[in-house]
């Protein structure tokens, strides 16, 4: 068996940014790397093209009897910068106290490569095991996985008659108590650019006489909240249901409380929506948020400037039953609403992804439709999780977006056991991204078992 | 003598923007090139040591009966940025249309260049012109002249002997059309930076549990404008004085209507302060205005962050009897009233100016305790002009800053007498600055008979 960490490294060298043209060499490495290393274990490689960057279906073939696990991952990475804020180069993988450092080892190649070398490793110590496997792996799921849907549409039957899809691209708490996540919020995103004046304009010469575009920009976000935290755009929270008591009962087992939080992130107060604690908010309520806004002189010292163009980049995370393409259109309304007349703007529409609910075996009155495959995988996962680690895990809702999960199951019918390995203090699309060596460990260890459960179910 | 034009091609060519270190070799250039200009024309040339970039005294002196004119000007520019809207680079001047192009033309290497031709010009012809002149030219004009008032402090006994500035950093609404400067706004500047979480989040992971230092700046602004147009800072307007009914008769005299005005600036419809057309909001009314905003993701598709930091440059232009210092902490005990307690926040303070207000001779009630040699000084501008461009100059407030000129007051006691040379079109502060070359032909022409007449007076 190869070295998981050693192939991490490699892996992480590729820079493998999917969203900017610039690291096109980065993605071609990344995929050729992780096509070879799953070719090496005794998979059957194909490489899908895609208008952008292909995916990656390795498979272990087997008699039709036998469970059928379809494993996801990504191999593309999110932009690294801000750069200087990186103690060590972004894709120059370092090792310090028991974490490897660089964009990408939490999201996704980190637990992404905890799942090939856990396989790796199973099946050579058992080569007739009784499962199929099948790696799904995609190089956009950072830019919002464009091609994923009609990716799935194409292999739609040779895919939707696997059983389940098992991944690792959600976080946990500590390494102290891991979570299944079994809900994901959905998600859309846009941009707002504004224009004043058709060029930039001397503040002295010309100030007072036309709206600046930074002042129509700031006053659109400013619109976009209630005092109280709500999101301030009509409608948007008609769609959005009330939670299950098993849901609020689990996340009560949730240890480490709201100030060590507090501590973590470095913030004075938590400003969440009125009526929901932070616990709450990131798992059961949508949010605006503002991921970017520029326009004028952003240099050292003073350029006394009218901005000709100033621009805001929006996005929403949508819980459980909200539609992100009706949430778009009332974004769309209310920046039509409010928008002064003085100044012309455009939207620019960027992905979206619905939100995702699984509800685990024996923890509602009210039980989904559920396969005994997928039931049984809940079971082994919640089993190998206590062996491993020490304790049961948690069944909880995550803040974050796998918009490609809601599709798996729209168009193949499959449901996801999503079973958590980054922590919080990995900083996921932040600088000096990293990820813990022991989790990866314990983490190999729980997807050995979970696969061998499965076959022997 | 030299070639006007030639020379300012060399002037451009020295990449002189003071706000920026990584120019200081353009700084040093143009301080040089300028100082030997003006020793070639026969001028004792001082070169005046400051903190930061040096000030040039160039001095022509003779009999103390004889009158004394300071020329002021600026050999430092405007940062060039954004460098992709320039036609052709900044910093390589070039002639098209009957226009020289390049960072600086018109603010203020042109002008300036018009002044020391036209005077390097009279004094070929009349070498015992009996007139003292002395050049004082700085390198921080574009900085808000950090070091000048010291520099005045330290020189007043010298130059307070002097009987009036004469000076082209001002703007003429048409080449039909000139104006001298009458008044100026004060301007005050600072830059507000938030901080949220001590690093940037993911937006899905923690959304919804904190205020996105982008949502606390944009709300800021968003407070500090009413919708009529008006500052909303308590106290704001309380010193603003009523114009006199001179300046508004000499206002509707200005050719050229609004839609025309509209239409130059390429917006589509005008936002003033409530009350006040165009021409007098910016002439009569102070303004506050976002400079430059930042924070978050700012490239090409998405990021999904909630970013650490986000910060806004704001500027305010004042009038005539407002205080630059008081508004400053207006402005500060708004921020600190208006700013959540859940994020933090830092105020960095920029430079600053003081109004002005020069009344010319035989134009109000209620006359200043003017110098006869000013009188004088004012009145050979106006036959000048009449006579190079057959219209006579009308007296306008104009709504930039020159902070010197209220500071050359103070110090000194002289009143300045500004003769506009640059046009709207110039885009002064923006890209694609270029100066007309009919205007510095007649402009030169101006100076010499202004200096003439002075001399002969």
């Amino acid at each position: 068996m190869f070295d998981p960490v050693e192939k991490l490294k490699e892996f992480v060298r590729h820079e493998s940014v999917s969203t900017d043209p610039t690291y096109a060499a980065g993605m071609v490495g990344a995929k050729e790397f992780v096509a070879n290393l799953l070719g090496s274990i005794g998979f059957e490689v194909e490489v899908v093209k895609t208008d952008l960057h292909p995916l990656i279906l390795a498979s272990r073939g087997g008699d039709s009897s036998w469970p059928h696990v379809i494993i996801y991952g990504h191999y593309d990475v999110q932009p690294a910068d801000p750069l200087e804020l990186w103690d060590t180069p972004p894709f120059e993988p370092e090792i310090r106290d028991g974490r490897i450092y660089g964009r990408g080892t939490a999201d996704n190649k980190g637990p992404l490569m905890t799942h090939i070398a856990a396989v790796g490793s199973l099946l050579e110590k058992e080569p007739n095991l009784p499962l199929r496997i099948t790696f799904m792996l995609e190089g956009e799921e950072e830019m919002g996985s464009p091609s994923f849907p009609k990716f799935l549409a194409q292999y739609k039957e040779r895919l939707s008659e696997a059983d389940l899809v098992f991944l690792s691209d959600t976080g946990i708490p500590s390494e102290d108590q891991v979570v299944i996540t079994c809900g994901l919020r959905g998600v859309v995103l846009c941009e707002v650019q504004v224009t004043g004046s058709k060029r930039d304009l001397h503040s002295g010469l010309h100030g007072g006489v036309l709206r600046n575009p930074i002042q129509a920009v700031t006053e659109l976000c400013a619109s976009l909240h209630k005092p109280n935290g709500w999101v301030d755009i009509p409608g948007f929270y008609d769609d959005v249901l009330d939670v299950e008591q098993w849901e609020k009962d689990e996340l009560k087992k949730l240890e480490g409380g709201a100030e060590a939080y507090r501590k973590f992130l470095g913030i004075a107060k938590f400003h969440t929506a009125e009526g929901f604690d932070p616990f709450e908010a990131i798992r059961f309520m949508p949010t605006l948020e503002f991921n970017g806004i520029g326009g004028g002189y952003q240099g050292a010292g003073s350029k006394t400037v009218i901005p000709s163009k100033a621009m805001v980049k929006i996005s929403c995370r949508l819980v459980a039953n909200q539609n992100p393409e009706k949430i778009r259109q009332l974004l769309h309304q209310t920046i039509r609403d409010r928008m002064p007349d003085d100044v012309t703007y455009e939207i620019i529409d960027d992905h979206s992804g619905v939100p995702y609910v699984v509800v685990p075996p024996d923890r509602t009155n009210t039980p989904a439709d559920q396969s005994a495959v997928l039931a049984d995988a809940f079971r082994a996962a919640d089993a190998a999780v206590n062996d491993v680690f020490g304790k049961p895990p948690l069944y909880l809702r995550e803040g974050g977006s796998v918009p490609i999960i809601a599709d798996i199951k729209k168009v193949l019918g499959l449901d996801s056991v999503m079973f958590g390995l980054f922590l919080p203090e990995d900083n996921l699309h932040a600088p000096n991204e990293s990820f813990k060596l022991s989790v990866m460990e314990r983490g190999m260890q729980v997807c050995e078992q979970v696969l061998r459960r499965l076959a022997n179910r």
